[in-house]
């Protein structure tokens, strides 16, 4: 009987690596999905893939390395598909621009949560290298989606960063509002006072990107 | 010797227990300033005033219940000074009002903050009724600044609540990112390729607001 030669021991040992991170990534998107990002735990995640605790802390350094991880993850989707979206726009048109960033943010709402929580609460309980590789990703998305609206309307550096930050900042902010829980939700519905506490994303976010590039249009071509 | 009045001694208690809570959320706002709303834990409020936990629970629920109070207090205190900067606005100037907008909020670093934990994590840890009492508050405030918001641009009820969800829910965005804490901001400095992670909160909104603001103008006139 021979053993095989060390490069195929170290690729297969690589392979089961990555199996095991992305079994772990999808354990927690899963979670994340079913009871929102801040009610699932590291030990929840644990269970949920198979592994004991401290065994899952041989591929990630904390639950919220996780959570930035697909984080990452879903601003390189997202914004594939956001970017497929916009090259289909053969005129300059902020309404259909403004459409493309809501309808594709509002489809993704695990994205939504952990784009109000990265800041908040992920960026903070992990290692400055995982910050730095979280934040080179979503750099690199920024400039690759700033690209596409360069070419459809002109924008210039700065309303780029304006249009992308108000995209996703209010993508979090409003699928927060948005996602009380039952139990308020049962409140807001059932106090009719409180009626204007009850929020939808999409129709929501393309009338405020709406009026956004409209305005920012104008002052481009005034200014 | 003789007692005073039972209806005397209720007001003293009702007086004690006034200053009481007052003092509570003082030392909740002093800790939050100085090391942001995250990191003040129940313990330290109590440490701070110079209470033992149990004795502060009986003012307050949760350490929750403390910040929602701050919060509610935040919109009712910006409110005023927004109103006031909005009546003294005599014609209908888009950049005016995102300037009073911009300024209010970005001279208020802890409501800012407290703006974006609300809904993630301050209205989850409460009861039914301290949730109410708190929309109840946000609601009314809304409805006020909206009045002054439509004396001068004529903004419909969607419009209106556009603009102040975008302008609330901007602040708290805008602020998570900027304020990182020191670990964070120094990798942010150290990195050029991270320039672009560095975020000022006042320029920001204001120009975010401002080209809504057109955008809407311009919209309301055309349709």
């Amino acid at each position: 009987m021979t053993h095989p030669p060390a490069s195929f021991q170290r690729a297969r040992s690589a392979e089961a690596k990555q199996a095991r991170e992305t079994a772990i990534l999808e354990a927690a998107r899963r979670l994340g999905r079913e009871r929102g990002i801040r009610e699932v735990s590291l030990t929840d995640i644990a269970a949920e893939v198979g592994m004991h605790k401290s065994a899952l802390l041989r591929y990630f350094e904390t639950r919220e390395q996780i959570f930035l991880e697909l984080t990452a993850e879903g601003w390189r989707e997202w914004s594939a598909e956001l970017r497929a979206q916009l090259r289909a726009c053969k005129t300059a048109d902020p309404a259909g621009v403004a459409e493309a960033f809501a309808s594709t943010l509002a489809a993704r709402p695990v994205f939504c949560d952990l784009l109000a929580q990265a800041p908040l609460n992920l960026e903070r309980n992990v290692s400055l290298e995982a910050v730095r590789a979280f934040k080179l990703v979503t750099l690199r998305e920024v400039d690759l989606i700033g690209a596409e609206v360069h070419r459809l309307l002109g924008l210039d550096q700065h309303q780029m960063l304006d249009l992308i930050s108000t995209a996703t900042g209010m993508a979090g902010a409003l699928w927060q509002m948005a996602s009380p829980g039952p139990r308020l939700r049962d409140l807001y519905t059932s106090d009719p006072r409180l009626g204007h506490a009850i929020v939808e994303v999409e129709p929501r976010l393309r009338r405020i990107l709406t009026a956004f590039l409209v305005g920012t249009s104008t002052g481009h071509h005034v200014t």
